[in-house]
């Protein structure tokens, strides 16, 4: 057995079966072995943002991680924008960067570079193996890793040599940590605060939007009088059916203020303090108000599920729980963000995995689909864009009996758009809907945020993605995805339809 | 005049006068910026790889930078595979970063990471700029670093509160670093040993493989009976019409070791030492044979094409020079790489450049177009593969009279395919071709020389690209480019004269 069939049966003992990848000649053993080791699937990605995004979906969903086979510093380079979207979602990922031989890198030949300094940026574990023998550890080491609470990037440097050498010790799994606990101090005095008939906002993040801990804050909130707020951009907000409606912390410095204007107490459970996104001039970057205080009740280190229900059980007292509001109908008429939104919340399906990266198109559609069927909502957590697809493909692999809807702005779809190929080659059941606008239509409001509000002909050239016009159906059927485009609400609606009720992937170019 | 035009204006003030971008908020400033500083085109590309590789494209072609402007620590990695190869090719690239404002970073918002990092794996130079009043001279200084002797990838840092700071301190331009002259004695000796009447090649590299150079090595040759080679990846080879036809040296082992066989002096004239590209098991990953001494003519960062005239002037007696070749003929018949070469060969027109990507497929490339007219041939220096279609962008943007024809791989052109929109929005006059053999070619071959000479399905699977068959002729078209399908070698010929009648960019799918 070699070093890559040890890496690989050290994956498969430590509960990692699919590893997304995209090979080049330093990870040839490893391709070599997929024939050997049956329990490991591999999954070709075209691009390695698409490897490593769709790593991520994998991990949201399956609560474990998936590998992401890379070739070289290049290839690393190419993956770290959703490497680092998966680091702020906390989602464990086992990166294997196959590097030069070791005696080879001494000639520095055209493709060595650094891979140790770009994989620290993005990697909560570094590791480099340098002898075969120890790459069954290595490996189990990395997977330790990745898993420890609440969920890592961790990445393994396999040099060539090792992975051709014979190295017959597959690696025993290695137990992860797991969050600690939160004093029962610590809750007790925030029962205090939330029972204190001071303006409370309960601001939910990492593990704090998941079933069990939304269930539990609903029943703090019902009975405190807490606002129920959870951050930004959660790596998976579950919601819908009987799941409180909790409404997200606004992206834009404005809308955060208005939802935590007067708000006396600030409780964080398992989300950081809330910050700008953006810094702009002249404006604060903590979204706290100067007059609110802060709490921590679960850093997202800690096991906030058990937090919260702690807390629950101290403050709740048989409160009625709001009642869910009723699905919003198919709409008709014109295309536009609303209708869009309206079209999606009539039409989603239960127990679907929406894929986010509908930035300014997605205005709507936390009210349209709050009473849709139960379904899981993942968003773009580290603002690298073009995550979108790539986390759709692997939320797709890990899930293969739920339907996955994707909202995918036009501008973030073109960064991955070849994830579109792995749908096609694997059969996944995506829907994409590509959010069509023509333009960066964020930026045009991000440019006069930062004080430009008549911005000059070169300027608006540099936000437009027309002309030429990009044509998503050409692109998917180029790539083996069945394509249509909507150009009203009832054909979007129709559409959807169609889509869902087919199986494997298909994409909707709505205009809006 | 903010930081941000402050920037500008010291760039075009220093000679660089087109900025390729992927601006997001963080930039806005520079873009507000580009309707005030009329000497820059911004040229927008989709994806950060597009821009960098864009840059290097320019660069290689103009002998001076263009500026990359990227969005973050996501933005720069995004773009850092092509920036690796334009490190390779000791292509001037000023590359501009922005990040978040100063007082920001202490909150470590979703988009911060660690930009510096990432970029020193790339760059000679990095700077992280800190007062808004000495932007003008970083970003001279930036200039200057790309420009020293050979050409270098600099990087500057812009935390975005300096863009939207009054600075305005436009910065001088300040001189770059020549290469050095060799040392008479070198030259001398060199010239000893060329004339010792024992087998010599002589291996042109950096610079030593442009116009005035391979003149100089021509005569060299001529005089003394050296072998003529150049290296396997040279950033810019010119050839065709009246000069030297010079053999690259092979990029597998066997090949390189059959024109070396039997040399007992290697000169380096600009070359690194050669060097197998990859390292396989028991073999050596030096392609110098043992009993072969190397002497150094020039390094690549001295000045190569002066010591090769030096050397030329001393060893030269008014020998004849090789005759060029005749040209190949129009193909007919089937399409395959044989027949794909002479249909270039046949057809290239005068003055053109050649972006060459073509990677298994370009075999029979060198010795079909060696008798063309006279054209650059421009390589993939670095092995980071999705070079070409940005190359070509950028190659044609600084060469707006010349036509580039790209040689794409199928599998290659996936990594930055949204390079062609760039070319539709920039009416640029670039004929892609791409060379569509339905797999990762190469790594079928790599797969078989790293030890798995029967691969099994599931390796084979990791290495083929279809199905589904990518249909690149609906992928341009959704981009905007005039598409076509080539399916035997006269409808490539036919094809390829269309495209040169015609201005601004055009697509042919070959299928071999």
């Amino acid at each position: 057995m070699n070093g890559a069939e040890t890496v690989l049966r050290t994956l498969v003992a430590s509960g990692v079966d699919v590893c997304f990848a995209n090979p080049g000649t330093s990870e040839m053993q490893f391709v070599a072995a997929l024939d050997e080791v049956h329990g490991m699937r591999g999954v070709l990605g075209l691009f390695e943002g698409v490897v490593t995004g769709a790593a991520d979906g994998y991990g949201r969903m399956a609560g474990r991680p998936a590998a992401a086979l890379l070739h070289l510093g290049p290839g690393l380079g190419n993956g770290l924008a959703n490497l680092h979207n998966a680091r702020r979602a906390s989602t464990p990922v086992v990166v294997v960067v196959g590097d030069h031989a070791v005696d080879h890198l001494k000639f520095d030949p055209p493709l060595a570079s650094d891979i140790d300094a770009v994989a620290g940026t993005v990697s909560a574990w570094v590791r480099r193996a340098h002898v075969a023998t120890d790459l069954g550890r290595d490996t189990a080491a990395a997977v330790a890793a990745s898993m420890n609470a609440p969920g890592h990037v961790a990445t393994l440097i396999v040099p060539a040599d090792l992975g051709w050498s014979e190295a017959r010790n597959v690696g025993q799994p290695v137990p992860a940590t797991t969050a600690p606990v939160v004093a029962e101090v610590t809750v007790s005095a925030i029962a205090k605060i939330l029972q204190s008939g001071e303006p409370c906002t309960l601001l939910l993040g990492g593990g704090g939007t998941r079933r069990r801990a939304l269930l539990a804050a609903q029943r703090i909130a019902a009975a405190t009088g807490a606002q129920l707020l959870c951050e930004t951009f959660p790596a998976r907000l579950e919601r819908g059916g009987s799941l409180p409606a909790v409404e997200r912390l606004g992206y834009f410095a404005e809308q955060a203020g208005a939802q935590l204007s007067g708000v006396r107490h600030l409780v964080l459970a398992g989300a950081r303090s809330p910050v700008a996104f953006f810094a702009y001039p002249g404006k604060p970057g903590s979204l706290v108000p100067p007059e609110c205080e802060q709490h921590v009740l679960a850093t997202d280190h800690e096991d906030v599920t058990e937090a919260l229900e702690h807390l629950a059980d101290l403050v709740w007292t048989d409160t009625p729980l709001p009642p869910s509001g009723p699905r919003v109908s198919a709409p008709t008429g014109p295309l536009n963000a609303q209708s869009m939104a309206a079209a999606i919340g009539a039409t989603l399906p239960d127990g679907a995995i929406v894929v986010d990266e509908a930035n300014t198109s997605g205005l709507f559609l936390p009210a349209a689909t709050a009473s849709a069927p139960e379904h899981d909502w993942l968003t773009l957590t580290g603002g690298a864009i073009g995550q979108g697809l790539p986390v759709a493909t692997g939320a797709a692999v890990a899930c293969p009996d739920r339907p996955v809807l994707c909202l995918e702005s036009d501008g973030s779809a073109m960064y991955t758009i070849s994830a579109l190929w792995t749908q096609a080659r694997e059969g996944l059941d995506v829907t994409t809907v590509i959010l069509d606008n023509g333009s960066y239509a964020i930026l045009n409001i991000e440019l006069a945020r930062t004080g430009t509000t008549t911005p000059g002909p070169r300027a608006q050239e540099m936000l437009s993605l027309a002309p030429p016009h990009l044509d998503f159906v050409s692109l998917a059927v180029g790539m083996g995805v069945p394509a249509s485009r909507a150009l009203t609400a009832d054909e979007l609606v129709a559409e959807l339809r169609l889509a869902q009720a087919e199986p494997g992937p298909h994409l909707i170019h709505a205009v809006l």
